[in-house]
């Protein structure tokens, strides 16, 4: 199983993710690339950080909205979202080659990630940014959604992804943020979600009902206090219940 | 002798250079990365532009000013500045290869070009941000700046350049912006000027008397009406002199 | 009949709309207040000229995106959407009264304006805005929108207003962009039906039938080439048939 | 003694500065306007805290940079300047107003502060643009600054601040951060610093000399961990020393 969290989520003065307990932890690491959070310098920053720690590196590309944090959904013509994905994982390549690595796959941030799970012409808008960009980095996106569609109809490596800390409903998806119950807070049951999730391939849905879910990546959050602190408690559970972590290949 | 212009110089719904009439008629289009102008649509349409025509693609970096056009000078620290460099770099990187180009040279903009002539610590902070951004590129700017020193230094192909609409001191710099006389207004003066630096490697100073100018490329603007017209106008001269029009290699 | 059009859409370096040469056409003029367009010196010079001309100012509020000029919907909170209306009238506000005016109503651009016909939760964060700014200005819209009755519901003054370039549907709602036909582009026809709408308070719809349309003002483009000159046409004609220009009260 | 700090300073999904906690100590708020931090979110949240808690509003006006949290001096026109300035006073004034408060002085942030200590023609803009703002607010500025004097030119209240935790030169000017020694890490001392400030009016200089501190305001900082804390203690000490705390007048 592979550990992915949003990093470098800063900008200028502010700080967010605790990058380097995080980089201990993960095996992939999601950067932001200047859209959402992310100045160049902790770009840089993070990918020497990640590099270094043979943690590996991806594009975790926004909608245009440092003021939103990424978590506004927009009406982005297909044609300017595609340039601005491929924006963005050019400028995020440079750090992460000059560390030495590579941006080795790609992961929507907030609304659009939510939005690419059902709109079909964003989704595909991205893949055509990613296209663009080159180097036929693998997608990671909620199994179902139509980015993975879209990422495997282009050939790219879809990833699934699991969320350690968020409800699901019977049907495999995420309850929405704002929903009662969508974010599961507390510590033991996060670990214990993120076990079953890896070993079972099952999580216990919204209305109790056993989920199946199937993933490849377990998405842990970065950017909460005490983030890095259950990123451990949850990777040293899966380590000790025998799931190997490494990142997905 | 190569003929270079700012290109791409729009902004959303903004439009300022004509970049398919320019991209007729110049060798190297310096596109803008998006920090003083140039969001990723207008980047991908200008490359793929400057591609098809064989026009070479340079990186028109600036600070991060699109409020004041990247004309205000700044004092940003060099790791910042260094790192933001690269990260245009990198973001044009993606659409000069996209078009089958690539990024063959660098040239500052605005504030940050005048500032890199005497500021050692920006030009080397420039310098640095174009090696971490990889891929050697060559640097334009001014004859004697300390940015061309530091190109020269790291390894990078130093390209000087001379102005076909800018008054010269008795020294060989440019009269400054603000000054009386700064810009040559004339398209016939601007044309004969030119001719005249491309043959003779001499100008008219602003003190009449007559100065050197070795350059290997020379810079026409974009950014005013009536630009590419005047940009034909100087290439026909150039030609008809004899000099032959390409890019620098 | 009062007659708006859009201004100030210019920002640092690039310009959009003939400011001046609208001002000695319309009686109101919507000024952008920086988060789709219009820097602070843009205001103000705009701002001046109004005040100068006797032409009524209003504060044209958007999303903030200077990238999409404020032309892509987002999903903006209510309590943030609030605050950054009541932002831009603040700013807005400053160069009016230093100009000897004020701020006398608002009307919202693009997306924004789209949105809040038929979006009450966004319709009403606008209007809260507005009430949080103070000074009880009036509030231009579509005829039957939320934002209008949210308005009506708040005590402020909607004023209805109508698009001389707009094709309308049946029900007397606009075409939407990108539908054909959705802009009259023929000058002679923009004029006929200004006309007829101010006069006959009937407009012929995409279908052939006839529409009422009931409007206190009329809105004419500012941001297309040959604005200045079919608005000064509009004006003209209005004038011939007998219509009153001024500005709503 | 007035006891002044900087609030609001934290942008979209990021915080700098504990305002609540702040709030609870201070006498007079330099509330972020939106240009070095600050979105109108924040501004509002800070503007009714503010005028709940009885603390007075001042507008801390900056340079346009998010990405260098207003850190970086730039070279901007000074009509842009003013104009920019004026932009966020009005901004507050919203805020400020619908609390039920007023902004009742204005406070230069960042490199713009340190700029106007002796950059006359920004100095001059600042001031102008407070003057196109209109409603006579103070100025809170270092003793001997251009800023102030060209506040008293323009019949607008100067107001002289000492610095609770930065060393002096001789003459009395700060020493540049940057330089060693510039900031007082140490909490006994910058107690005892702003007690001797506020009792004897005099601190000791970087060279140990007895240094005259005229000051009507005294600033502690808000965006370092532990700035709440510290504040308090330099309250409590000044009371305890006989001092009043109140807003200057």
């Amino acid at each position: 199983m592979d550990l992915n969290a949003d990093l470098g989520e800063g900008f200028g003065t502010w700080t967010l993710t605790d990058d380097d307990a995080l980089l201990a932890v993960v095996t992939s690491a999601n950067v932001a690339c200047g859209f959402h959070a992310g100045d160049a310098s902790v770009m840089r920053r993070v990918c020497d950080a990640a590099a270094a720690g043979g943690v590996r590196i991806g594009a975790q590309v926004s909608y245009r909205d440092l003021a939103g944090f990424g978590r506004r959904a927009m009406d982005v013509p297909a044609a300017e979202l595609a340039a601005e994905i491929a924006y963005q994982i050019g400028a995020l390549r440079v750090f992460a080659e000059a560390a030495g690595s590579t941006v080795s796959y790609v992961k929507p941030h907030g609304a659009l990630y939510n939005r690419t799970v059902r709109d079909d012409e964003q989704a595909a808008a991205v893949i055509e940014g990613i296209r663009l960009a080159g180097g036929s980095p693998a997608v990671l996106g909620l199994p179902g959604s139509r980015l993975l569609a879209h990422a495997a109809s282009a050939r790219l490596v879809p990833v699934e992804e699991a969320f350690a800390d968020r409800a699901y409903t019977p049907e495999g998806t995420l309850v929405p943020r704002g929903e009662a119950g969508a974010v599961v807070h507390d510590p033991d049951e996060v670990v214990r979600r993120s076990v079953g999730m890896a070993v079972e391939r099952t999580v216990t849905g919204a209305d109790g009902s056993r989920v199946p879910v199937v993933a490849r990546s377990l998405c842990v959050h970065g950017d909460t206090p005490g983030a890095a602190d259950l990123a451990r408690r949850v990777r040293a559970a899966l380590e000790e219940a025998g799931v190997t972590i490494r990142a997905f290949t």
